[in-house]
């Protein structure tokens, strides 16, 4: 066996833009356990920015290897539901993601080795799981989270849904410039301590001896970790999903800075 | 076997207004596991607006049937918690509910088919189940959620629970007023995306060819779905939940309308 | 076998200052399922106030013997995170409880009954679990995660993390001052309804007969519930965790007074 198929474990995790302040992620999991009773669910997260996809493609490309090889992935942003896009399956690294088309799965397709990816109708879907016709404004419940049950039992295989095909539609954000000594990017997202969270891989650093982060017009510093300055002060790392954040220790570094998503960052050779 | 009759599956969901902020969830969750180790607990909301239990009810009423047979709902929403208030404990279409005797659970005896319904007094419910005497201010931990686990494990049958009652307290929201090519209901509630939700059922338009909605001073068509407009126009859809929604495309239509809950909106045949 | 000897029974709860924005906690969960599949586990709460330790502590020790015997209770709120602090274990009451070395776990220590204290090396414990090397700025995933999987599945004993210990850091809040006919606390949180949560123990106002509360320049008198005052009235409590409560009946206190977090308040003998 390929090391990298996919096997089901029985884990599901969940992100969506849906909140937690209404029932839209408690009936989703209600609608897996009616199929699938011993499944175990893990909340991702479920506040991303309402109608961006590319946040939670982020998220679920830097965060799926720290589940069981098996998980079921599912993400659900969907700012088309209703219309007539189809459901995208992509197959990698032993884990299965499953999202609207809408280009939210492509920084898994950039970050994953060898994606197998699937694009399948609604209908197709609804069909083969002898679905009832879902409601017009919530796939989640209708098609997501019965699908992401019967793939996460065991009893539907990937292959079952179809020849792989070449790509998806493509991402929301580019992918950044890399050119001798600078890497441009953007701000991806802003984490719940106000650190600002980069689309630059620490990878692409790797030919810099003296790396420094601008942004907002500042120039910070790369360092190890939050305490290595004191409190207050900015700096700039490669946090712990591998990418370059800029932070304020024990502050909000968005707030200090008045910096929001989609803000440009660059890393230059000192 | 009548196919209503309740058969514990072990799950139970929550739905309260104590937040995820503090720990009340939580130990209710611990208390849940002391009783049932192998319960499996599913938050529907802990955001409803403190102390209206309406909104509950509402969310309940129109949730519990994606979730399985079998399924224990229990939602704390208690203004008078400590007070001499009974416990409400309704089973309908195989699913059981545990609240307040307080009006909450008014939305699920409307929605829900033949439901029988008990009433039992708190310091019944402490002596059958051998509780410690409960804190005066929080029942969710010292009553409901051992009760949740002693029912959802099937080892106490709602039976047992004492004879049905004819009625509960009633709710706190008045049901819609049909009238000839008119339906006229409230905003129950504002989902995280800004969409108001009503307590209009769907099918009350069943008559009208061509139903628009009347709120805050305009006139909406009713669409199938949010993509059916352009980005910032306002819609109203009969949602996911079966009930009549105002909406914005992308956008909050609360913000927009300065709408809150209890708002009056009128369907009307055009 | 002593009654307070810990056994793992497979329950692990969390308390952090993540927020449930980003899938920092996500992660956590699967890095726990990676290793313990069956492991069932529950959110106390993620939003410990920032970077203070103290709030976690004082939740944890007054919420943990509401869940199962043989819980492991992980806390991380570490704003040394990278630097040389050490792992703080706790065995107490059949429970287990795991947090960084900064103090966080002062309120057990306090709280639980012949705590047994252990101190450990992050890279100890690392090289125990033939964990890869952590994250700078996430041990809550690299290193406590796995660690409470390992012990919660019972492959690991705390026995086996070294010797016990005198100590721990101490914590950051002082205990109240008893003094005759007086104890002086502080405000530790406010509630998600707004009510000032106190370090006081409803224990140490056992020989007052007619307790008030002084706070904000108001003198208060003690009650049993919310409901045995008038709406919009002000109260104080030992609530149901065992500590005095300031509260305003269906209002938020804490936004009445403009009282927030390390403030004063005494309990006086009238």
């Amino acid at each position: 066996m390929h090391p990298a198929e996919f096997r089901a474990c029985g884990v599901i995790s969940l992100t969506t833009d849906f909140g937690l302040k209404d029932p839209f992620v408690g009936v989703m999991k209600g609608q897996v356990l009616r199929r699938f009773p011993a499944a175990r669910i893990v909340d991702l997260t479920h506040d991303i920015l309402a109608h961006w996809p590319a946040e939670a493609g982020f998220w679920v490309a830097r965060s799926f290897r720290y589940f069981p090889s098996g998980t079921v992935h599912v993400a659900v942003v969907d700012p088309g539901v209703g219309s007539s896009r189809d459901i995208a399956v992509v197959e990698a690294e032993g884990h299965l993601f499953l999202a609207p088309d809408n280009g939210l799965l492509a920084s898994v397709l950039e970050q994953a080795q060898a994606p197998v990816v699937r694009r399948r109708l609604a209908a197709d879907v609804l069909r083969a799981l002898e679905l009832p016709k879902p409601s017009a404004t919530f796939h989640g419940r209708d098609i997501f989270a019965p699908l992401a049950a019967e793939i996460a039992t065991g009893r539907l295989s990937p292959a079952a849904l179809g020849e792989p095909v070449a790509e998806l539609i493509p991402g929301w954000i580019e992918e950044p410039t890399v050119s001798v000594g600078q890497v441009a990017g953007v701000v991806v997202t802003i984490d719940h301590f106000g650190n600002l969270i980069t689309n630059i891989d620490g990878a692409l650093l790797a030919g810099m001896s003296h790396p420094v982060v601008r942004i907002a017009g500042r120039e910070l510093p790369l360092r190890r970790t939050y305490s290595d300055v004191r409190p207050g002060e900015y700096l700039a790392l490669v946090n712990s999903f591998g990418v370059v954040e800029v932070a304020r220790a024990e502050q909000s570094a968005a707030g200090g800075l008045g910096i929001d998503r989609g803000a440009p960052i660059t890393v230059l050779q000192r």
